[in-house]
């Protein structure tokens, strides 16, 4: 591949369909915050503390493309923060049922994005094609690699998104069903003590924690935890029973650095570690 | 009992717990919107299109404690137009399980309240005691009177409540799973054809329409919205399949008169027409 | 004229431009919420309850244009309140100077209008070509008409202009000077006191009161106030002596009921009136 | 004095009157963000930027009141920014008359402080007590130090104090009628250029900039400027010419740091290079 091109999209989908479709030929490595290649099957859908060995996807994208650059793309900002605490969760006790609700900032929707005239005191229960991406891009990047293909890790999520009047930091309410019996203890044990894939531990992006557990009450809230090591680290918190799957839990994770650019660039670290790139 | 006298009672739970007790033996309707009395087994909790018949308890609690007034609470401001929500849901498929989370308006946390340098540009996932109000209350409005003795309904709920940075309207996400099987259109057709009991219907303070069911993509929403019926109607979009349970929906709540002050009153209204005060 | 056409236009003041001049002469009567032409000499800019005699201009216009139509323009919001708070002022005690002071809400900017991005928990302290508007606007509506020419008033005028993350409502804080000396009940009683020119009495969009003179030490308040008279009436608030000219005071109008769609209606409403349409 | 005893104090005013009077006469150093000493002729009301040579009124403080040690004030969050604005104004070309209208966040009023129903999506055009403040405080600080008495600053202040639904950040119109006339440019170089006495320069709270000329339209605004220079630096935007008096600009300052608890301390920093405490 030519040398370090890079190139960060994070075009609308439609056209980044095409645009990114043009770089990569042309030996151009594309890291893609946009939604347009995540379902592809030769197309990883990257979080370098969650599944950086999806990154091998690229040799096959490339002799079935005849590209000698790449496509890699990070998810949807508002799952970044669910799929990298559920990670440790299915590692440790599997994962059958989630139900999430988002409560968004403004700048997921870019700018001018959200007019101020729709959100000022106001929530809106409706984000176009977000519910799906959360339902979905889960499975992929919890997925195993097998003979060169993603299998779907087998967990059935349900998912409600909301745009709240906030600037910065996508929330959470998480309710999740384990495979396997697991005391309060060893599920906060299971966040805190979460630590990347070696390969991705001393990246330049890499946050000194992958998960904040936060144990207080009120915690953790968007204007106050939302810059959490740098906006890189996800905090979780108010991790509690739940009467009708197993435990409840927030998680707050930074949309415009951990879900958006900062993603992007965070994976483009990992490919050049990899040698996938440059 | 003493002609005509009501009181509306709005304290703080542990100042209402004496304070209406001595009111009552007075030959004073309280109708409470504190919770001091909500989970004691001879006060009605009531919301008149769902459970009029509860009232009924009054007698029962006369004797028992040798009032000759009364004490009758409305349901936290948070889960009455959930409640108000599955009634019908109940009354045509029954319900088994129902998940939620609130998006609650600062005018629920009364004034002064809360402060505006914890909410502005924030959301604080935790409001103290309420998502145990939450996942008990509907289970005692929703459940069968049988000599003189609530069952409460067997439905198994989970909670997480938040507050958001608006004023007026409590906002539920609610996926939902029904005892039968039911279509989309039966689901819809049951919420919408859904009439209080026979009492209630030409009451003072009843709205319209019990449940407004939007067809717009991104609505309820609370600043559009709150004021339906005069704020007494619920109301509820969103509609559609859920991958986990089988409804998902959107349900909109006027906090502070439906909720609250409004809800008191509508109380008092069934009671006067039931024969119950004056 | 060709009966009852009227236009309402609030388009882009360059695109008014031409658009208004396509209509009026095809016998159209123009009622433009537009800034297009505010400035043109023999095209009156219109409050009933300010300078309704103003209309007269539309017969040199149609002369001059050779217009069977007619444009008549409403001001812009942000100067409406002041410009009938200023005209009591002035016919009991003449004004020299003002100083004032805006803080706009977002509906002002239309929609999608003022991105939420900016907005959210922010105040923005400048709007393209705002404050030449409220300085020299009020100058014309206030000026007497004489000889089918207006003489604009003889007020000094120094503006400032802000957005402000508020949903409805112009506010403004006002400095006067005033020619001739008045204590502050005269003050107070001539801006309660104020009546429309006859004319402008009893059109159906006149509101019970002209101005309402708040005496609580808080207010106006956009969220509590901007209804007034359905949002017709101008609310002002806080006189009090100022050190460095006469009187402070603190203005508030409906930005989008009184000082857009809802003026130009009444401006049709008055020349329907005086028989200068229809 | 003994030793280092510094006490920071952000008292309620009434509370403050006592208390830091039994502190004082222990020798120690209380630095006051209290409104209750700042009008007494023997207490410093202190600015490093400004009037260091104030601080000198210790030592008839001292005398007078028989105290080992002092009390120090620093200025109402509101005008610090003003006050450190004309500064360099009055030096250059005299200033005679400022018009202000302040538009301050919530966190000014402390905490709990105001109540979120009370300012969200709303504007309070009213703050007990601080208009005299912002008309009174600067001219003692701008004020010639003689014979050990301060002969407040001939400048005439009209003042109108606001509650906005920010966070941070107290933002000022001003408009200035100078004693001398001046460009545009020759008030932008006064402003960018002014440097604080030499004695002030070099201390640990002392930013690297005094006063930021922005040049941007739109700027400052709280949100994007707040931080300047660690929250330490007075912005300035908008310079522009007035109508009315001689120019009109924008300043924002931190009312939380510069305003508040930074401006104590840095006071202490000052009084402790002097040789008044330690």
């Amino acid at each position: 591949m030519g040398g370090v091109s890079l190139v960060f999209s994070a075009l609308p989908s439609k056209i980044a369909h095409e645009a990114e479709a043009e770089y990569a030929p042309l030996g151009i490595a594309v890291f893609s915050n946009a939604s347009a290649y995540r379902q592809e099957t030769d197309v990883p859908l990257l979080l370098p503390e969650v599944n950086p060995d999806h990154s091998t996807l690229v040799h096959l994208q490339r002799r079935k493309r005849g590209w000698s650059g790449l496509i890699a793309t990070n998810p949807n900002c508002t799952i970044t923060g669910l799929t990298i605490t559920l990670k440790p969760l299915l590692e440790n006790f599997g994962v059958r049922r989630a139900f999430i609700v988002s409560m968004q900032a403004v700048s997921g929707a870019g700018y001018p994005g959200v007019p101020s005239m729709d959100i000022l005191g106001n929530v809106v229960p409706y984000i176009a094609d977000e519910e799906d991406k959360m339902e979905w891009e889960p499975l992929k990047m919890l997925g195993a690699l097998q003979d060169g293909q993603i299998i779907p890790a087998p967990i059935n999520i349900s998912a409600h998104a909301n745009r709240v009047p906030i600037l910065e930091g996508h929330m959470l309410c998480l309710s999740v069903e384990l495979a396997q019996k697991a005391n309060l203890e060893e599920v906060a044990q299971a966040l805190v003590g979460y630590q990347a894939p070696e390969i991705s531990r001393q990246l330049p992006s890499t946050p000194p924690a992958i998960i904040r557990l936060s144990q207080q009450a009120d915690r953790p809230q968007p204007r106050l935890d939302v810059m959490s090591g740098n906006g890189m680290t996800t905090v979780v918190g108010r991790l509690r029973p739940d009467p009708l799957l197993h435990y409840k839990m927030v998680i707050l994770s930074h949309n415009t650095i951990r879900g958006a650019a900062g993603g992007s660039i965070y994976n483009a670290e990992l490919l050049l570690k990899q040698g996938l790139v440059g």
